[in-house]
């Protein structure tokens, strides 16, 4: 699903091709006891859900692009909830004619390569769902 | 304005909802001593103004944008000018139909979370006025 | 081509003006035996070559933009391929309407400044040509 090396608290991961990338990120940070660090890195995937929150309806809005795209970013966090790491990535992706979609990252499968660095943070950063935003937000 | 914790020299900041984020970060660079260092993140606004150097008039064209957007990404440095931290910023953001804008981040307003790994950098990174670019460039 | 500021492990770059920044950034790895690590940065340009790679036909596909942009993110990873140092980057930038292209960057010529963070990791991250994919893919 991943391989990766680490210098300290800092891995380098690389995702197997085909696989979904936050699933397979939140498998390594399970396995790795990873509750609290933060994510970037690129790569390349024929499928991407976006998430748009609307606010005036706190209404999710998901939608799934099926195209070779290149990540042109991808950068998150690593927090915990509910005893397990939780994952909040955004991520832009660029498409065949060199545009940009990006937004709220909900899922995307590997095609190519992703090439991803997650750094452990020794502190505590918790979540907790928040129903006035409709978001799970920080709690320190 | 803003929470945090922190594990050495790096710093989870959850920035308050409704803030404007360039200048809740400047205060939490202030109130840190933080003169030295970078930004990433992500997070969700209403509002956001970018600015376009035209290096052939030296002029510069802001543009803001009043809709909710996704901070697809945010990165950048935080310098010394005049004996204060200086901020400088670049963003992407994720609009509803998913398109994403950037450029140089003026400012933007906080409509649901903004979530951002500050690292102070034990070095000295300082910033003067460059007169033939018109930019304030680094002077190490 | 460039002067940079460190702590540690940490290098605060800055390209010079009109600088390829890609070659820039090749020439500070090699200079200072950086094998391993990760760069993330801003800055802006007048010219950029984005690669696109079609895995139906493993043909790249380069687009040159000549134009003012600014860097809204630029993100990628180091690593060694053949004795010598590796980039892998890919970036977003901003045109003057403030709507985003971004990809795998090739290469882009800096009109304005560029500032960028490198981190040099301390383990062994190579690349290998892969024929499968016609990506030259990590070798832990």
């Amino acid at each position: 699903m991943y391989s990766f090396v680490q210098d300290d608290d800092t891995y380098v991961v690389s995702i197997d091709n085909h696989q979904e990338v936050v699933a397979a990120l939140a498998a390594f940070c399970e396995e790795m006891g990873i509750k609290a660090g933060e994510v970037s890195g690129i790569g390349a995937v024929n499928q991407a859900t976006l998430r748009f929150l609307d606010p005036a309806t706190k209404k999710y809005v998901d939608k799934t692009f099926e195209e070779q795209m290149e990540i042109s970013s991808l950068v998150g966090n690593i927090s915990e909830k509910d005893g397990k790491p939780y994952l909040h990535l955004h991520a832009n992706f660029g498409r065949r004619d060199y545009t940009v979609i990006g937004g709220h990252l909900l899922c995307c499968t590997l095609n190519g390569a992703c090439e991803l660095v997650v750094k452990k943070f020794d502190c505590k950063v918790g979540r907790r769902f928040d129903p006035e935003t409709g978001l799970n937000l920080y709690e320190f």
